[in-house]
């Protein structure tokens, strides 16, 4: 058994090397990391995490303080009943936003604590698929000069990437499809592109913009319009004729249903630090494997490519860089477009926390 | 022109004079209450506010610390722009939880600048349709004794009430089948009557339950199930042959639009305080309206009286006491059943700022 005796949050900003942009977040500068760390009466240790691209942090962190308050003592091997107890304890106010971020960072951290315990990568406890996770390389670069994105490109394939992900979503639609036909030229015919809208059309834009894309033969489009239009990702998917990807901005087990089953989402795209944690990734992945579709992801690539090797109906793991790579001990190792899933027991991901406390907000 | 000059959040506990409990949220001890006052370059006021039923309340606060920083010195009238403005800027992370609960705040508070601006009372800003809204009791009394549920319904008609609303959800099914059919006999025929299960059921449970009240010529039957299973509240419309109300846990337009458009909901009942504030209540409002629905309401009478009494299709006002009323200088008035919309500029509620101070968090 595996009482919790402590449940720790941290709050952390995050600067950017270089702002970023996107065509619905504008520029991002920083990011917000938000952890908790577990230790239980055996002395053992699970760690969990979730981030924000500028804002909300605070609330994120101060759900965590309130968790902390509602689990403390109790048995961290039963996540089922400890994510349903947090969910109805913290529904009013909750359901969704900085509550449901919180409680996925307190879930990364129980599953992470029970692999630890069972001397097992997450990965394998969750089922154990193939290690080796295909995966692409997600660029947040919608204002970069076509020169700098291909170079961007050229960067990625020389780290070993074989599949790229470009944003789409500029104010003139023929700027976009110019700069993804010429994406597509570059990289010749065999490697996967994928291309993110972030949010930025109406459905009918949408579907214009998706015929525009035909000839470039993207493995999917994403989020190409709000994610509170489940009947109009449907339109989209069935008018465009290119495969949809949604799901970053989804936030439960049943959100993803009301796509899955309405048909609004080809590559159904959970973020395990946002959708409730892990314990709702893998029953969103198992729907989606219901339905016959392949599941990929969005963040996180350190604790996701472990889920997406338990899961037969993987798709592409989305890596991108935030930051967090220098204030973690042994990043993902990207090796010929595949990510290898690591044998450390847990998730295997070591914090730098000394470098850390100096970001403390 | 009326750009903003300050905004300031605050945050309070509120001990509630008898704990209360219903089949969810278990008992209930203590209402958090988040405020927010907005001043203007010409000195006039707005304020909003929102609550929990007791978590989640410090994650609202600091949400609202980050809108003071996002809308300082914008201007106050140009609502739509500044709610989207806020939507957005605070969408990852947010798109519901405490980031909703915290713009609703802010909403109302520039809602009730802008009719002070205008020296009209709200409801007429809005629209004017009737000050005389009717009104039911919502008792939270899951747990008492049939007497005592009887004896507090006396006090209700007492004060002025009615219609009244009732729990239902206890373990036992024909418990609830007898409290209801008792209630009903107690209040004779003519007295409007709801039940309220809280979420507490599965579909086919919620379709039996509604089966079971069927004499007793129910209003509505409130939160069968969970708010996140529209086609299965399409179902206990279509099954159980009773008025479903629902909407006290739903987020914005876009999931009203599921339950209304989808056929899951007789009474859509927005709560102003969590909905998004007084912009979306009303378009949820006026969409009930283009399907020929009442619309009804949740919490925050003070300030829902004056969105009910701009709508057409204005149903019943929920008037229960979360222990705010000691704070507020001019308590709603209630007479034979109609609460009435008072023709103050603005909402019109005076907060008692120095006793509310004693309560700070």
């Amino acid at each position: 058994m595996a009482r919790l005796r402590s449940i720790t949050p941290g709050y952390y900003r995050i600067e950017l090397p270089e702002p970023l942009s996107d065509s619905t977040h504008g520029t991002i500068t920083h990011f917000e990391l938000i952890t908790v760390r577990l230790v239980d009466a055996d002395g053992r240790e699970g760690v969990g995490y979730t981030y924000t691209v500028g804002r909300n942090g605070a609330a994120v962190a101060s759900v965590l303080a309130e968790i902390a308050e509602i689990a403390a003592g109790e048995e961290a091997n039963d996540v089922e009943r400890l994510w349903h107890r947090l969910w109805w304890a913290l529904h009013y106010g909750g359901r969704g936003g900085a509550t449901v971020f919180a409680i996925s960072a307190f879930d990364i951290a129980l599953w992470d604590l029970k692999a630890v315990r069972a001397d097992l990568p997450l990965w394998r406890l969750l089922g154990g698929y193939d290690a080796r996770v295909p995966v692409y390389a997600g660029g947040i670069d919608l204002d970069l000069p076509l020169d700098a994105l291909l170079r961007q490109t050229d960067g990625n394939l020389a780290k070993g990437f074989r599949a790229i992900k470009m944003k789409v979503g500029r104010p003139r639609l023929h700027e976009d499809a110019e700069r993804v036909k010429a994406m597509r030229a570059h990289l010749g015919p065999d490697i996967p592109l994928m291309a993110d809208a972030n949010m930025r059309w109406s459905v009918d834009e949408a579907i214009r913009a998706a015929r525009a894309f035909r000839d470039a033969d993207l493995t999917w489009l994403e989020e190409p319009t709000i994610p509170d239009d489940p009947a109009g990702h449907a339109r989209i998917v069935r008018e465009g004729g290119v495969p949809i990807a949604a799901g970053e901005n989804l936030r439960s087990l049943w959100e993803f249903k009301l796509y899955i089953a309405g048909g609004g989402v080809t590559f159904p795209e959970p973020d395990v630090t946002n959708c409730g944690g892990v314990t709702p990734f893998m029953k969103i992945a198992h729907l989606a494997e219901a339905f016959n579709l392949p599941v990929t992801s969005h963040g996180a690539h350190d604790v996701t490519v472990h889920l997406l090797a338990a899961c037969p109906n993987r798709s592409y793991l989305e890596a991108h860089g935030f930051g967090l790579d220098r204030y973690i001990a042994e990043p993902l190792r990207i090796e010929e477009g595949v990510a290898v899933a690591p044998e450390r027991p847990g998730h295997g991901i070591a914090f730098d926390w000394r470098g850390l406390e100096a970001l403390r907000e």
